[in-house]
């Protein structure tokens, strides 16, 4: 990252087995050029991020202005073994992660996260969903009816499109775009690859955005959310489209 | 039922338990009139819906052609421990069931059936899923992933798309039909309520209906579809699309 700064950028991963020592770190290195925001998973070990002993972390993220991506994350042993047995293990192993069970991990987290109140204490923090929302955009009528108990300052449906940006990871489908665009802006989606699982050539990746009449959000769905919401100078990235 | 033949149609609920009682007493009911499917929870106990002990049971309603609609269930207790706690109590019930969790376990359920192969041995019998399909549409490019893995005779998404009917589940909702139609066909999608939750009223139900410009297609979702899932002649119900 030091030696491409006009190449690449880095997201921090930080020892959330040790909350004090995690917000240390990230203090440390958000100093450090190129830093622009944390992946983390939402959970670690029997702890999920909406836990208060990652307050600390929480509030450092929102103070320095790191968003924090949620990254899948095998389901935890109590829940692999009361939801994804009886097949092979083969089969086992994907239904917990690539096909099902990533995607409803990071969306739980999420939800989690709103539920905790995290954007009331934090209205400014903002966290990134792959897979276009791991699921939340989909489900959001259903999602939304959870503000009426969960006493938060705005709705659910409100945190998803004012703290939550959703990236592509690989998937440039218009199907996808269309649906989500039924429940968020173009302001919040991000295009992105999933490497190496995926890696996006160009011609792909032109006509996925031309399926967008407008050229402005054309353009920020390929480079000017990212570079908004990682607080990226326009000319500081030169292929931000084929990151 | 009985009393109100051109009103009223039964779904029956098993002692799912008892798996050998479970047959028994479908096939007593398959003769009473007015029986025209199954509704089951995606678990009893333990043991899933997809567990071999209930080979019997869904080879009986695919023999009696009786489809089986999946309703959801509050999550086991480990994965309402593992995953839904942190909160007030009601908001913890709230996420573990109307907000999140019951739409995780239909899914989790339904997606189980399907990589288990019961489609394969069993190609024409039906599940219903409500609220638009529980996550299962939305993430099928996904989970249509899996069938590199699952070893089926067919591709997941065609599962899906074949013995798969989705119920609207009160949520008459214009965004969610479109998305609906962007993974499965007309011919698969129920009006229906959530009684009595939610009550559908005639203006609501045609203003749904008018953002269908085809009448026909208008007619396969409001009563058709149903009638032909479950077996109903076509002047059977007088009143289908406010049931």
């Amino acid at each position: 990252v030091a030696r491409f700064p006009d190449r690449l950028r880095a997201l921090i991963t930080l020892p959330m087995s040790d909350p004090a020592g995690a917000v240390a770190e990230l203090e440390r290195c958000a100093s450090l050029p190129g830093l622009v925001g944390i992946m983390s998973y939402g959970r670690s070990g029997d702890t999920p991020l909406d836990d208060p002993v990652n307050d600390g972390v929480i509030a450092a993220a929102a103070h320095l202005g790191l968003p924090i991506f949620i990254h899948p994350q095998i389901p935890s042993a109590p829940v692999r073994d009361a939801a994804y047995r009886g097949f092979d293990a083969i089969t086992e192993l994907g239904l917990a992660t690539f096909g099902w069970g990533w995607h409803l991990e990071a969306g739980t987290a999420a939800l989690r996260l709103i539920a905790r109140g995290t954007f009331d204490r934090h209205p400014e923090l903002q966290i990134v969903l792959g897979h276009w929302g791991e699921m939340l955009l989909f489900a959001l009528d259903r999602i939304d009816s959870l503000s009426n108990v969960a006493g938060l300052d705005r709705r659910i449906a409100d945190c998803i499109r004012e703290n939550v940006h959703i990236a592509t990871s690989g998937r440039l489908t218009p199907r996808l775009l269309r649906h989500a665009l039924d429940f968020t802006s173009i302001d919040r989606i991000l295009l992105s690859g999933d490497y190496p699982f995926h890696r996006l050539g160009t011609e792909e990746i032109s006509a996925f955005l031309e399926t967008l009449p407008d050229p402005l959000d054309r353009a920020k769905l390929a480079s000017g959310n990212a570079r908004a919401l990682l607080g990226l100078e326009p000319d500081d990235l030169r292929a931000t489209v084929a990151s």
